[in-house]
């Protein structure tokens, strides 16, 4: 087996990837864009190549992008499979990875596919959907407390053997690389120029957005870098709080996805949300309201993905913007893993 | 309104339609195949474009066509898409569906996002998950006590307004024309010859794919009608018994969406078994087996998925036939929507 960093092994900063990059599409999803990956891959799913459909929303023609089509219902796949094909062609036959729960059912889907044996560690608070998912899929899984024991975990986990490879998708720049190929099918939906409103938990699909679009504007193929609005949860909200010295007051715990207390990369985030967008925190009652709108129009998706479109109302109704260029949001994961919870929330919360 | 009949007012038999087709895809999905469709369809949520992904079982490479990644999580919504499509344009404003559960869900989505009002008649005893979904689209639902009466019941509303319009997915040849987009991927995906192995419920998606199969063959993209393969369950098994004279021994109840027992189209359906294909019967033991492998192997579908897939394997080690050719297996409704009775299923029943 190759060695490999997940982080920088003198400094422990993230670690970034420099290639070439060429314009070749070929083939089908995120293995399309195999010019412009640090790794070429296979499709092993079909992951990528997700609807781009047009609705009316507060007087808005939005874009919503749907990520939570992909096979595992996350846009995890077009990381996991980056980072599962790299951790194949070392040799390692083990992959371990702490989650709130999507990306752990990614990666055990990928892992199975792959080969690879794949270890989990959540948070015990996840839903129990999730929990069942992870099962089926053959996971080994470690329960942790809270979000961040199972990060510490996972790296015990690690150590126990040297043949296990640590997906590490908050700090991977391979999970970055793979969701730069949202940005390449905007593209190649037709998207040249406007808003795109994203998630930013890791922060992970924000970068990866920003150098999916830095890639088409190096290569001429578009004339400006998107705006990027970011969404953050009032529970948790480092961007918000590092750009604006304040935090919005609130709780947003239905949107699991966004509770990342420490991102590693959160410089960078800050900066390139400073000169390309913009961040907005939005709370439970944001998020509740646009999931009723969401899954009344037939967008059954979960609490964090909600929050991405609670994110632009709130922005738009705020900042009295007026936005030129198409608007997209990324609705980034299945409600089908928790439908008993979407459905009291939908049905019983007011 | 204009006019419409879901079949014959003189004789009740099924009503096909013919109208010229050129192979002219553009666009994306189901709608890119406008050129062969009876309806000019916009796509509503980025119905069709599937994935096919190759994998060993049991010794055979085996291209999975993943349906059950449809919006719905269903193949129905290639039919659905074209059926109310269709409806709107006539001027209705309401539809009526009996169903087991997948095509109600379907509808009801792409009811909502047409600007249709559904009415979804069901049995009683479809999946807890299949209802909540239901509710959360603002379905309207009306309970039978089971799938005859469900058609009864259906027929009972319908008289009610005449601005309702029934899909009647059994009878509708709109539906049978959805699906054979299935056929047109496939070709544009690279199959060429070989087998393709599908259920036979209603046998809608059987016609389909023998109709775009017919289309590719007419338009001299391809040499040849692929062999294909039909799977019942053996606790109703019409074509089987209509072919063979006799019937295969056992239970089936696990795959609800074979559960047809009088598919209005039978004789169609039988003499195409007869000059292009075969048709297998399979038992809840061979579904939970394949089942089973599917959900350890990454593809969380439900029974009646599984039960193709067991189709395949009972006739290929019946028959010890040569395939010449790809094989391809279509996996038609996601697991997601009953994921505790997966679970049940794959862990506790041996």
């Amino acid at each position: 087996m190759d060695m490999y960093y997940w982080k920088c092994p003198v400094c422990s900063s993230p670690i970034d990837l420099e290639y070439p990059v060429n314009w070749l599409p070929r083939g089908y999803g995120v293995a399309r864009y195999n010019s412009l990956l640090p790794v070429y891959v296979e499709p092993v799913y079909g992951e990528g190549e997700t609807p781009l459909v047009s609705r009316e929303y507060n007087g808005l023609k939005v874009f919503f992008k749907l990520e939570y089509l992909n096979p595992s219902g996350s846009f995890k796949d077009r990381g996991t499979v980056v980072a599962l094909t790299y951790a194949k062609r070392l040799g390692y036959t083990c992959v371990v990875e702490d989650t709130s729960g999507n990306t752990g059912i990614s990666i055990a889907l990928y892992a199975k596919a792959l080969g690879l044996h794949p270890i989990i560690v959540v948070p015990e608070y996840i839903p129990v959907g999730k929990k069942k998912l992870l099962e089926l899929y053959g996971a080994e899984i470690v329960y942790a407390s809270d979000r961040s024991k199972a990060a510490l975990k996972a790296l015990e986990v690690l150590s126990q053997n040297p043949k296990r490879f640590y997906a590490a998708h908050t700090w991977s720049p391979f999970y970055i690389e793979g969701y730069k190929t949202i940005a390449y099918e905007l593209y190649e939906q037709g998207f040249r120029r406007g808003m795109v409103v994203a998630p930013i938990g890791s922060g992970g699909l924000y970068l990866g957005l920003y150098r999916g679009f830095r890639d088409l504007y190096n290569l001429g193929l578009i004339e400006e870098i998107p705006f990027l609005l970011g969404v953050q949860g009032a529970s948790v909200q480092p961007v918000y709080k590092m750009i604006y010295n304040r935090v919005v007051k609130g709780e947003s715990y239905l949107a699991d996805g966004l509770m990342v207390e420490n991102p590693p990369r959160l410089e960078e985030i800050a900066s390139i949300v400073k000169e390309y967008g913009d961040v907005v925190v939005v709370d439970n009652d944001e998020i509740v309201d646009s999931l009723k709108w969401l899954v009344r129009n037939g967008f059954i998706v979960e609490p964090t993905s909600a929050a991405i479109l609670a994110g632009l109302k709130k922005y738009v109704s705020m900042k009295k913007i007026r936005i030129s260029g198409e608007v997209c949001v990324l609705l980034t994961g299945s409600g089908l893993k928790m439908l008993e919870d979407i459905y009291v929330l939908v049905k019983t919360r007011h």
